[in-house]
């Protein structure tokens, strides 16, 4: 396509979705439940057609070269696809939040105001390779009530398009419009340009993927974002805490996996318990090969562990995301300077204290101005499901309309329903 | 000031916003109080004085030919130096919302999880004319926990600068930090430019004034914008209805006031009820004065009317706010072409149903796809106050976190909040 027609056809795809969400927003609980209960049935019974569309899209990229982490994120195994059918079946079984009226009170005036929760209308979806991505967006999407255009990574467009017919198959299924999902074509990245530039079709741009195309988007978009920039998490080990806990859980917050944006990339301990606390977890961490860059008084307090990999810390390394096996180290006064250096380097996504004292707790829990605050648990707990939003469509950093893990609550807006009986405003 | 020196000033501005915001976030709801019962005692104490610096305003104003409505919106009478000062006093005895915490809920890991309300930080608000704004922003500010930078009409800095005094000195008395509220001392344009563009400070920006500075801030701020376009709001007249509670609605919701956002600006009709509705409401309109721009059917059905104004009605006026006693007037078949036409001309504001068929209310209610949808009563009681917001920083039409009357919850965020007790993510 030349620029002109990615400009004729990303508008067509907008004034479709446009259209589509007018009647999605209008769907009864049922019949979305439908169309999602029969994607799930889809996904199932095209699992093997799905492997090979999806082997079109493996072939080259093994070809050319893509990092074995790459090609996996890639592949639509069965199992891949049954995790996708049974999400389908989980938001299906989730009661309907659209309708739903929230504080109706009467006024002085006599009128009754509420707020009724209302789809946003249409959202463009950009994300990188995983395909899976694809099913995750279309069936939130389906469940509250929204249309959307979905624009995946040029390496999964094969795999993308075969998914996507699927979901279109089940929409048609349920009675509703297919163009209430729809996959951009082109993989030519000036249709990414022309997605976040139409705000009189498109109401909000959700990307997904590494911190420069988020950037990227963020800074040239005319319509909302909901964005999630890196995960900088911080677990702050505080004096007093159980430190068999505290081992237990940094360990886990740092080592259960590297490249999840939830992991910590930084460990915070107060100095009363940090030549307790640090040989421990230091010994840990050598043993599973977790390079530490720490600060000078906590390198003093490592030195003694067998095989630790010990480096000094920069100022850079604060503010730093590794996703994978380092880990700054700091060891700091105190609850208020813990507080400090999280509100000065953080990202914003996920901070802990492990401690037993309340007052501590609760001024963390407070003071600290990221999107998730945890008291005596991992980081790694931050994500969507376990917080119990039943799926999430990305974890957002920013303060505005949806923080933290975004479900179907956060592709909804809340719109002002007044209710009177001939009331007029003197 | 030169170019450089207002990059300088505004990011001095910004930094020491970030750093009152987080004292503020902190302060007890007593405190926060007291600043506002200190700034109610200053308003009235100082009443004289803030009369006298609004004389330098009002002077070059009147000389330089400023309209009479104009010349009004800058004066700072007694009467409306009380009514700011009552709005502190109301909104100290408001229950405070910052630190309440929603839904906590144990999860299948152990975990309990909710959302914390917090400030959002630090917002900068621009506004035209009326210096009273810098009240009302100054104490929703105070309120809500945030920091803010307030940037007012180049013809009311000496009135601005007073007020902003009585604001810092009432901080001050309460030991909160006088650098919460700024007021951005240059009119030169440029400092606007700067503060829209700083999210290393300013979390979100709230314009209050004309469409053409909206859309121009919209456009180029590089942080979110609460804003409020133009308020094109409908009042459909449905088939059944009560005649003449639709009458005294109607002329309520266009007559009262003409230069409001939430009078209505168009009237849609249903068939069933035109003949005997418009000649009914004409008459009114007719006697208040107000010009009638309608389609071909209405117009027949007015032609009769003594002393009307009719005017055909064109295209471009089913999008007009016209803020004047004009009112555009169209015949539909009935709720679904409403609806129709309102979601393909609204500007989203607030749009009213009048009518005694149970199904149709229900219907508009779930399909206006705009902030406020109404029942039997007035668009013009689109409003914080009259919502039981206690106050109103502006009126969103955008559908992203606020939308609607924004109060004291439009400028808070919600963070996660997860206690544990030593589980780890397997």
């Amino acid at each position: 396509m030349n620029a002109l027609n990615i400009v004729e056809y990303t508008h067509t795809l907008g004034a479709q979705a446009k259209v589509a969400s007018a009647q999605m927003a209008r769907a009864s609980a049922a019949t979305k439940s439908r169309a999602l209960l029969a994607l799930a049935r889809l996904l199932r019974e095209n699992t093997a057609a799905l492997q090979q569309d999806n082997a079109r899209d493996l072939a080259p990229a093994e070809a050319n070269g893509l990092s074995v982490p790459m090609v996996d994120r890639l592949r639509l195994t069965p199992k891949v696809l049954e995790t996708c059918a049974q999400g389908c079946e989980q938001l299906a079984a989730m009661p309907d939040v659209i309708g739903e009226i929230l504080g109706m009170k009467q006024q002085p005036s006599g009128i009754r105001v509420g707020q009724m929760r209302v789809p946003i209308g249409v959202f463009g979806m950009i994300y990188e390779s995983r395909p899976n991505v694809t099913i995750e967006a279309a069936s939130l999407s389906i469940k509250s009530g929204n249309a959307c255009i979905l624009r995946g990574g040029s390496e999964a467009i094969a795999s993308n398009q075969a998914l996507a017919r699927l979901v279109q198959q089940a929409l048609a299924e349920a009675g509703l419009p297919e163009q209430a999902v729809q996959l951009v074509q082109t993989t030519d990245r000036e249709a990414v340009g022309q997605l976040i530039a139409m705000p009189e079709y498109v109401d909000v741009i959700i990307p997904r993927g590494g911190k420069g195309l988020i950037e990227r988007i963020s800074r040239e978009a005319k319509v909302p974002v909901i964005k999630h920039l890196d995960g900088n998490c911080h677990t702050y080990v505080d004096d007093p805490c159980d430190l068999a806990m505290a081992v237990k859980v940094t360990d886990n917050a740092k080592t259960s996996k590297y490249s999840p944006c939830n992991a910590s990339e930084s460990l915070l301990v107060a100095r009363g318990v940090a030549a307790d606390f640090l040989p421990a977890i230091g010994a840990i961490f050598a043993a599973k090969g977790v390079e530490m860059r720490g600060c000078a008084e906590s390198l003093a307090l490592l030195q003694g562990v067998d095989g630790a990999q010990l480096v000094h810390a920069s100022e850079q390394d604060w503010s730093e995301e590794y996703l994978a096996p380092i880990i700054s180290i700091k060891v700091v006064a105190g609850v208020e300077e813990a507080i400090a250096h999280i509100n000065r380097y953080s990202s914003g996504h996920t901070e802990a204290i492990l401690t037993t004292d309340h007052r501590h707790a609760q001024q963390f829990l407070r003071e600290v101005d990221s999107a998730s605050v945890m008291v005596n648990t991992s980081t790694r707990f931050a994500d969507g499901f376990e917080y119990g939003l039943g799926a999430e469509i990305g974890i957002s950093t920013d303060k505005f309309h949806a923080r933290g893990p975004v479900g179907i609550e956060g592709l909804t807006s809340l719109k002002y329903v007044v209710l009177g009986d001939g009331e007029i405003r003197i």
